[in-house]
Parts: structure tokens; C-alpha cells; sequence
């Protein structure tokens, strides 16, 4: 890298705790400057985050429109180089197209857009325009994770047999979105949220965690949804059964109504020869049980001799030595860092290395769309399976 | 109680696992001692246990038949009390009835019977005869479970309103039943195990689990069963979605080929107000996780002061004070020693406390067979669910 | 074994905790009967007692030696094999000495002796006469601690370099003997538990372990014992930095007044090629740490593929299969278990295998009343080091 | 805070893994920015350092003296704010107090200093200046570190009574400083690194979190240093016995040579009422252990209800909420951030909040380097006891 990459924002104001997520994300490795933004629908929070955030008045914008219009009207080294979307899903897709017409690169978190006709759309410009998004699935960025990843691809568990997704919260235990709660408030709206509310919000990131680590494609599943609040408008739990392309079942729990529990999504995949577990609550360890042997916990960061010694994009995306503990912002980090590198590599006229290239892009937000739409599909169906494509 | 109890045993020679730990259990209190047996249908291994286990070579029988018609000649002083049934799942019915209806009390192993009619027909003859059944749920003998039990009893967590229950073993990864292990060998064979494999032997422990702790009953449920090990003739996997009386839902997830597993049975209940957790493997802290709290970790055998006092049901089944891990032999011991308090109070013509009576008895046997019947019928069904009785 | 052995008990009356683990783990393997008992100094407790256990009225005795005399006198086939001693330290070695004496082997509760000279006399006596003497280090008894001791042995860790061994209790955080508690009131008495008081009763524990697990002796100690709790007349903590005999360092932490903490006894055992970790709340694992290496989780009861092999010495004290915890009631039961295997060889004039002499004998009770003069007298001296016999 | 503040290095070169721990902290709360520095004695890898990290190459300099210097006749808006100093310990001392005498503040890693004398006159220029130096004892940068603190302080233990602190690691287990490992080889060296090994290292560490939590002070001690690993110049292991300036006890451990172990930092202290237990490999766990009550587990970032709300110095060091860990890099950048807080709100004239000022400063890297002093002294004495002043 040459320079630091400029980084534009719609959304994420000083009140919403995603977009300080994002930038911490951004800032960590010294790779990105924050240059302008559009932080809120009200101008004077988007003003005061602006300050806080040391953006440039000048630089500040009304809305999604104005700043993509008079950005790409900079001089190239002072525009912006990527644009992070982190509006609720109902604003993502037309910020994002018009962002990537104008030559943006693209952050946008997940679910990718309102509706899977959007995110097929939006695939197509990305194809056409050969810019890149960056799709924020966070929990694909823990090295561990990573970790996992390679030991299925490298067959240390044999073909794959079973895989078990969960991710309960259990914030949405009550009414919260009648109590002021911004965050429940438009993820429980069918307008703003879309067709689902917890399987959009959290079991899409269950689904893509199964999808990535396993390397398998879920092709058939049976969903059980329920609205367990009394005077919600969407799903705030669900269940589902699954089957996977190569044969392998599952199953799949995302809720939000499972009290005293904060975000403990947990992934196993069993295949012939052994079991892997991962839980992001600890994120660090990556369980490893083979078949006639003790188990074992690999850990972020150490150096182990072979056969043991960690994937490279494990260590790729680690920042320091074994026992320091890495977190959830590293994760998100390692998502920022890689769409750095890899929309770097092509303003420098370089080849992304797989490593860099390892971020979920927009093919993973196309197929999050159409999880959703099979899941409520199932969930309204008396027939037992549905097929996903 | 005024004097041991005398004990019988069908099967549990000395190759078998579960014999033994049937007679642990039965031990361990100093409340029961063995007196006469049919260890197996090998003469040999059945006169070479009895020697090994001090039983007198006059009582050693042929087969269960011989048994129960000598002992009941036997002087009333000096034949057993009662019949431990410890023989694989095709010869549960007739030495319980036959015990039953010579007026010996009786101890059985899960899945209570073959099919579900001869479980109803046994339901019946311990109605009429008003002995004493005892069903060897297992998990159900743990302080801590029985502790789970009272909390929701004492609606600590509100309404409930999801249930996850999970008994993942790995131990049938491979063809094990071809490869001279005589566990794996009856199990996996549906004339001698019944019309289900895993849901038969462990899913039957799950759902017994999660109805005793919720005190709910499963109202629906929708199955989908898997033989993962080609060559095998019985499910060996199985995933379930359920739905409960109260309305609450739920996932059964029961494998066998979870590579890596030893025996993780883990149960979770979550309400309106909390949710807990328990796994056996770690079978002396309950997890209680109220909302707006730090998480709460009870142990055995602690005298907490109010309102974290312990149950009476909890300490009831607790022998040692706390820091010193009672295991599943304590648990399956707890079975045995409230089995054997209640049929003691019975001959001495008092009142069983509800604390003795708390262990699994022949409704749930019924209940248990029910289970395994329509998750067979499910899992052959294009419908997404199947009603439970 | 051609059959029971017959067990005689001084002490354990039905009020007293510790009678009714001895009982317990003399039971669950059917191995032991208990025909006589003077259970209490309390000539109504011990009825009574003899009553709920049921032991025949006319060999429930006045005092230790009316049993002894009276039991000397029986016939061979009748009369006690051997005798269990619970009562108070003080009462230790008068009963252990006379049981020996008239030909009775002994199972006693550590420490073995009140004093060191006390130790010395058994020791002597149990050499002269060739009869079996067990002391009740409990911890010894657990699979995982035989496995580490295996492991530690076969070189698997390199030359050991740091032992570290802690044992905090909280249950004398207040003045408790003050407040009825019988257990506290003895033990924190100087006439009746001796010159310390948490380091005589879990200090030696704690030492034994270390040593046991090693191989190592604890060559010099630095001690820093306390009274923390006002009012009390034995240190209820302590601290003890440590020296072995092959160089190695370690710290030996004792302490009941770690508020919170229930039985938490823990040992590290630092070697050239890794470490190991044993925690008694969580007795079925031993946590392996190699260089180089993921950590490894060592189970109880697994049927591992070499050189994961687990050790003969842990599998002969496992009597459940993988995943079925066993607890402190079955470390204890090994204990008694293999006095009896190693009574029995004897009486049939056989010669006991490793395995069965694989339990805590006087040489380890001398040894154990040797560190607590060594703690205590370095307590009191102003020098740094003072050496171990 | 108007504006980011100017970040000038000393030290922390691109293969440096400390300097690059120092930029991701400084960066991730987008309040720093980093504008010179003086990378490495080797002046290409200083280039290249700056190149990498986007620095202005005319702003990297030859050494310390000349950034200082230079950076001290630049104009008020353009000059550095603070120097960072990660360099081996024998060079802290001198650039901390140039860069103080030249009137900029000053990030210095731990040990502080080379010698105490050095540390009480970079005291008295702290002093004397008024300026603002942060010394980088990560550990109590931790959110639940700071909770735990906060509890003592609140008095929820009662009287402290014993604190065990111990700091595992096992990267020195072998000769690495003869293998190339540039880290152990300044750290082993007693030119480079001072009078100690371990104990400077992380046994100072140990000290202050030990000190931070408890708000107590060593008093006196009793050391038993080893040089374990031959050929080995330094202690690579210690133990130590404390007592605190409220008479409690206390054991200090810290070990290069735990094989296995990676940075496993353990903290407990007990009081009246319970005891507290933190964990750096698991650092959003706060294990509280209340006499009489089921363990709790406090956990960063949850809005408990009233009596169990977070203290304000565990929230005010949180970024994100419940559920998404939060890891050593953000502990690290807790210290950047709150000194970044004081020291803007010193050049905006206002008063800096406790919370804000809640960083190590020099006072506890005077009392590190007293602690070294009195450790070495102790393990060379042959009385048990040193004062600590």
C-alpha cells in the first residue's frame, strides 16, 4: 500500500453503535482515514458526529446523494476511495448501487439489502464495474474461524456429516422496541428490517458461518419461526432444519428471545473423522476432537510445529502473539484490512493474494437474500422441506 | 427403613457396562444387596458372574422365567424384592410383566419396552398391582437437574418459552457393530433395539430431560432422521423440531456420529424472565442467566442462603458437601435409592415423601415409547409436523 | 477375590460426614460388607447408627477397644478383615495401633497420626506385623491425577522444573466452630487436630498430591501461615514456597478462608517438554500442555489410539466408559478398592499387581506429619529455608 | 477533544511486535495520529518503518535526540503531542526525560526504567512539568479489571484478606535468546534489560494489577528466584511471598518456563465477604464468589440492574456492547485513549474526569522498579523477610 485508503460514511452518527464499530474496524491497522460522511437523516447529529469525529465540515453531507454526487466530483486524491453503508437494511441497496456507478468501492453490512431482487441487482453492477464490496459477516473474520476453515478443506475431519449453527441472544426478551430502544425499534419493522426479523438480523450470520467454514452449500431446509413477544411485527426466533449439498443434515438456531443470553453463536461441524467446535463468546479457541484422541484446542496466534501449525490465513489475520486475547473488533478489523488490501492492490495494479481476497463479498450477501426468503417460505409451508438454490 | 432390600438381576453378566453400573448404583447407599440373578443367556458367564459377584450359586437361573418362579416360592424373608432388568431392549416387556405379576417390584432399563403397546400394557399391570416401577432416566438423578426442575417449578424463569436439548455422541462414527462391539451390535439391529436407533437410546433420554426439567409435554414435532453410516439399519442421527403444551418451542438434536462427542447431553431452558443450562459433562453447575443480571452459577451441595436456597429435591439427592463432584454413578444411584425408599415405605405402610417419589416411573416409560413413534412417523412424512399425544 | 471383605468402623456416626463417604466408597463395589461398628462416643448415636446401617445390634461396641478385643475373639470367618478409623486426628493412632496389634488391617483418614513420632510407631508396627494399612488421600484415587502421574513418569513432560499446588477453601471465612459447627469446632482445636490446622488438613493433601504426581520430595519449604479469622487458635492459610529434591521450584497454597472457594484444589506440573493441569472441580480432565503443541484435554474412561493410550493406572480406576463423569465418591471408592484388592491377594496368597497397590500407605502418612512440623517450625523462624527430611 | 493528537515513536520498528501493539491502540479510537518518529537504530528498517506507516519522510529521524530536537522547533500545530517510547528497558529513561524537558508528554512501556534512581527522577520532572506520562501496564486497562477494582473499592469483599497473583508463561522454556528470538534476547540480557528477568517483565505486572485491584501495597516480601533454563543470565522464574500494608497475605508467581502456558495472567483476592477471580486469557469474565451465594460472573459490557450495574471506570472503558469480546488490543487502547482524554483536556484548560485519569502513571513505575529492587534483594538474602517501602 502506498497511502491510506479514504473511507466515506453514510449512517453510523454518534448515536448508533454499528457505525463505531465500523470505524474502529477501519482505524485499527492505520490503513483507512474517515474523509466525509453522512452520518444521520438529522442534520444536527450529523454535524456534531462530524466534529467529533474530526471530518472536515466541508465534507459533510445531507444525504447518500449529495455526497456521492459532489465526492466523485473531487480531485481523485482527495475523493473518497470507498463508501460504508451502515443505514438499516432498508437504505442499503441505493447507496450502494449509486455509490458503485460512481466508481465507489463499497462496505455495506448485512443483510446485504431489502430484498433478494436488489441483491442479484447489485451483484450484477459489481460484476460489471469490477469494484469491490466488502460484506460485514463479521464473525468470518476471527482467525480461528479462519482456522476451522482450512482443517475442513484440508480434510482433518473427512467429508462432512452433520453441522449445528446457533445463535441465541436474548435482548428482544421483551418489548424493547416500545421502549426506546433505536436499534429493536427498526430491526422489528417489516418496512425497515424486511421480511424477517431475527433469521435477517442474526441467523443470516449463522447461515453464512455454517456455509464458510464447511465450504458446503445448504440446499434443502424446514423452518420454524415464531413471534414470541406478544405485539412484535417479525420473528424474533426461529429453528431450522437443514441439509447440505453433499448430504450432510444440520440444524440451525437463531433467536432473540433467549433471555440472559448476550451472543453466543456457536458453530460444530462433524464430519468422519472428527469434530470441530467454535464459540464466539470465546473466540480464541478453536476445539478440535478427533476420533481416539484427546482433545485438542488450538489457539490464536501460536506457532506450532506441523502437523499442528496454523493456516496461513489464520495467521494472516491475527494481529499479536499467542495469549493476548483478539476480539470481536480485531474480526471486523480483519474484514476492513482485507478490502483494504485487496482495493489496493488493484489501484496499484497488483493481484490480491487469496489471503486478502478472504472477505465476504457480494456473492455471500445474494445468498444470505435468498436464505431468508426460503426460511419464511418453509416457515409459512406445511410441507416439510424446501428446496434453497 | 428396616432392612435391605433384596435384588434380582435379568442380564448385566459380567461383559456388560450397564450392569455394573447398575449395581453401583444399587450399592453405594448400603440400602440393597444382590441375592439372585439371570446374568446371561451363556450358563457359563452367568455362573462365573455370580461367583464373581458373591451371589450364591442356588440362586444363579437359567433365564429370567426360572427366576421368577423360584424366588416367589421362595420364603417371603429371603426371596428378592425386587427385578433389575438390565437385557437389551427386545426382553424388557415379558420379565416385567412376569415380575410384575409374580408381585416383585421392578428396576428397567430405557426405552422402557419394545413398542409402544407392550409399554401401555405394562402401564397398565403396575396400575393394578400397585408395585413399584422404576425407569432408568438417568440424567434425571442429577441434583442439579432436579434443582433446573424447581427453579422453573418456582417460575423463576417465567413463562418458558424455547427448549434446546442435545445428546450428541460420536462412538458409532464407524461401523462399530461389525467390528465385535456388542453394544453397538444389539443397538444398531431393529429386532433387538426396536424401530429406532439413536432416538430409541439416547433421543428417548433427551425428551424425557427436557419434560421432566419444563414440566411441559411435547405437543408436535417434526423429525428428521439420517443413517450416516452406510451399511448401518437404524438412524444413527436425528434432528427434531418440537413444539410444546405451553407453546414454547424447541430443537432435540440426538447423534451418535457426532465425531469427537463422548456423551454431551445438554439441556436449556429459556423463559420470560431467564434461561438456564445444564451439561452432564460438567453435571454439578447449573447455569442461571436472568435478565438484567450476572450470570448465576449454583452448585451441588452448597447451603446458599435465601432466596438461592437449593431445592429439597436437590439436596435430597446430594450425598457430599459442595466441591466434591458427585457423578452419573451418584445420579443413577439417586434413581435407585429413591426407588428404593419408596417400595420400603410402601412395605412398611407409610407414605413416600414426594422427594422419594421423584424418580422416572412407567408413565414416563410410555411416554418415552410414544416419543420414538412419532418421530419415526415424521421422519417418513412429507408433512412438517406430526401431533404428539 | 473368593469373597466380601468384613469392614469394622470406629467413628462415623450418622451425624458425621465423612463416615458416610467411607461407607459409600467401601460399598459401591460390592466388594466390602460392614458387620461392626463403634460409631460415636455417644452410646445412643452409635444404636442408632448400627440401626440405620444395618449392623447386627451385638457387634456395635462401647468403645475402639472393646471392638478390637471382642472382634479378636470371633471366629476367622466371622470376625472383621479390617478397620476404618474417622474419628478426630487425636484419636488416630491409639485405635490403628491396637487393630494392627490383634492382626485387623486399617483404613484410616489422614493425617494419619497427631504426631510425627505417632507416624514413626505405625510405620513400625505395620512393617512387623506385614499387614495393610490405607490412608484416605482422597485425590489420589481420581483416573486423571494417575494418569498424570503416568505421564510425568514416562517422561512425557522432560526433567520437571515447577510444581505448583493449591488448595483454597472459604468454609472457615467466619468463626463457624463458634457457631455449632462440629466439623470446624475439632479441627480448628489444637488438642484435637494437632499443630496446624489448614495445612494438617488440606495442606497435606495438597503436599501429597505434588509428590505423588512427581515422583519428586519436597526438599526445603519457606512457610508463611496465618490466622486470619480473630479468635480462632490454628492457622486457618497458608503460603509455602517450596523446593524439590531434583532442583525443582514450586508454591503450595492452603487456605480455608479463600471466601467463595469450595474445594478447589489444583496442581501444575511444569516440565522441560510441556506442563500439566489437574482441577478437582473438574476432575476428569487433565489439561496436556506441550510445547509446540495445541493444548490436549485428556479424558476419563477414553480408549485412545497410541501413544494417546491412557495409563493402566488410570483405566483400572475408571469403572464408566467416556463421558459419564465419576466424582470424588469413586476416587475414594478406588482407594478402598484397591486396599481390598491388595488385602484380598494377600489372604489368598497371592501377589498384588502395581495397579492394586496403587493406594496411599503409611510410609506417605509419615511423610505427610513431616511436612507439618517442617511448615510449622519454618513458620515460626525468621530463617528463609528450612530443610525436609 | 478539538483535534487528534500528534503521536511521535521511538522505538517499535516494522519488526517490532511491541510498537505495533503501541500504534493499533493509539489508532483504534481514531484520536491519534501517528506524524514522526525514530523507528530503529538501523536507519533502513527506520525507513521503511515510516514508509509503511505513511510518516513523511522528512519527519524520521536518526535517533531520539534529534526527533525531540527537531520536532521541539516545529510550529505549535505541527509538532508531536507525546512521544512513544517502546524501546529495550536501558533506553527508556533518557528519551522519557528529553522529551519531558522539552515539554512533551510521554507513553513508555514497563518496566519503566533501568534503575529506581532513574524512575524517582523521571518522577520528580513529571512533577516538576506538569506534563502527563502513561506507563503501559496493559492488564488494568481491561474492562473487568476495572470492575473488580471498583467492587473492592465499594467494599462488596469486606477486608481483603489474601491475593494470589500469578503470570504464567512458557515462551522461555527454552534457550530462544541463542535462536534468534531478538525479544528474548534483550530481555535475557542484564545490560539491556536490568537487574531481573521475569520479574521486571511480567512479575512487575503482576505487582501492579495485584496493587491496581486491591488498592493495597506490598509491604513486604520473600523471593525465591531461579535461573531455570541453563546458560540463561536472568531469572526466567519466581515465587513470592507478600504481605500487604493491611496485613493481608499473598503469593506473587511468575514464570517464563511454565512450558505450555502462553500469557495466562491470574488474578484473585479474597475477602470477609468472597473473593474475586480475573483471567486475561478470558478477560470478559469477572468470576465473583460471594459467601453464601451462587457464584456470579460479571461480564463486560451488560447493563445489569441496580445492585449489580457496572462501575462507571468498566463501562467508560468499553466499546461495544455485551456479547462481542473485547481483547488485549482494547485494554491497551483503554491506556492510549484515557490518556489521550487527560492530555487534550489539560491543553483545552479543563479538568480530566477520574475516569479519564484512570492510567498508570509514573508513581506506579516508581513503585515497579522499588518492587524489582526489593525482589532481587530478597532472593539473595537468607532472611525470610524484606521490607518494601
Amino acid at each position: 500500500m502506498k497511502r491510506k485508503l479514504r473511507m466515506g460514511m453514510v449512517g453510523g452518527g454518534k448515536d448508533a453503535f454499528i457505525g463505531s464499530v465500523h470505524r474502529i474496524a477501519a482505524y485499527m491497522d492505520g490503513l483507512v482515514e474517515l474523509v466525509c460522511g453522512s452520518f444521520s437523516i438529522d442534520p444536527q447529529i450529523s454535524k456534531d458526529s462530524a466534529e467529533a469525529l474530526f471530518v472536515a465540515p466541508d465534507r459533510v453531507y445531507k444525504d447518500y446523494k449529495e455526497m456521492i454526487e459532489k465526492e466523485s466530483q473531487l480531485p481523485e486524491d482527495v475523493r473518497m476511495d470507498f463508501l460504508t453503508i451502515v443505514t438499516p437494511n432498508f437504505i442499503h441497496f441505493a447507496p450502494a448501487k449509486m455509490a458503485l456507478e460512481h466508481g465507489f468501492n463499497v462496505v455495506i453490512e448485512k443483510p446485504m439489502t431489502f430484498s433478494t431482487e436488489e441483491a442479484i441487482e447489485l451483484q450484477e453492477i459489481v460484476e460489471r464495474t469490477g469494484l469491490t464490496l466488502a460484506l460485514t459477516h463479521t464473525y468470518s473474520g476471527y482467525p480461528m474461524v479462519k482456522q476451522a476453515k482450512a482443517m475442513v478443506a484440508n480434510d482433518e475431519l473427512g467429508k462432512v456429516r452433520k453441522i449445528i449453527v446457533e445463535y441465541p441472544q436474548g435482548w428482544l426478551s421483551r418489548l424493547s422496541e416500545r421502549e426506546g430502544n433505536a436499534g429493536a425499534a427498526w430491526r422489528t419493522d417489516p418496512k425497515k428490517s424486511g421480511k424477517s426479523g431475527a433469521m435477517g438480523d442474526i441467523g443470516t450470520h449463522a447461515a453464512h458461518l455454517a456455509e464458510y467454514v464447511s465450504g458446503l452449500k445448504i440446499s434443502e431446509l424446514c423452518a420454524d419461526l415464531s413471534i414470541v413477544v406478544e405485539g412484535r411485527h417479525l420473528d424474533d426466533d426461529g429453528n431450522v432444519l437443514l441439509r447440505f449439498n453433499n448430504g450432510a443434515n444440520g440444524v440451525l438456531i437463531a433467536s432473540q428471545i433467549a433471555a440472559g443470553e448476550e451472543n453466543a453463536l456457536t458453530l460444530r461441524v462433524y464430519g468422519e473423522k472428527g469434530g470441530i467446535e467454535w464459540k464466539q463468546h470465546d473466540p480464541n479457541n478453536l476445539y478440535v476432537k478427533l476420533l481416539d484422541r484427546p482433545l485438542q484446542v488450538y489457539r490464536t496466534g501460536n506457532a506450532y510445529e506441523a502437523p499442528y501449525t496454523l493456516s496461513s490465513f489464520a495467521t494472516h489475520n491475527t494481529r499479536i502473539p499467542a495469549g493476548h486475547p483478539e476480539g470481536l473488533l480485531e474480526a471486523f478489523g480483519n474484514i476492513y484490512r482485507n478490502f483494504v488490501l485487496t482495493v489496493s492492490a488493484k489501484l496499484d495494479g497488483e493481484t490480491p493474494t487469496p489471503e486478502m481476497l478472504d472477505f465476504p463479498q457480494v456473492g455471500e450477501g445474494v445468498r444470505g437474500m435468498a436464505f431468508v426468503d426460503r426460511v419464511v417460505e418453509s416457515n409459512q409451508s406445511s410441507d416439510k422441506w424446501v428446496k434453497v438454490d
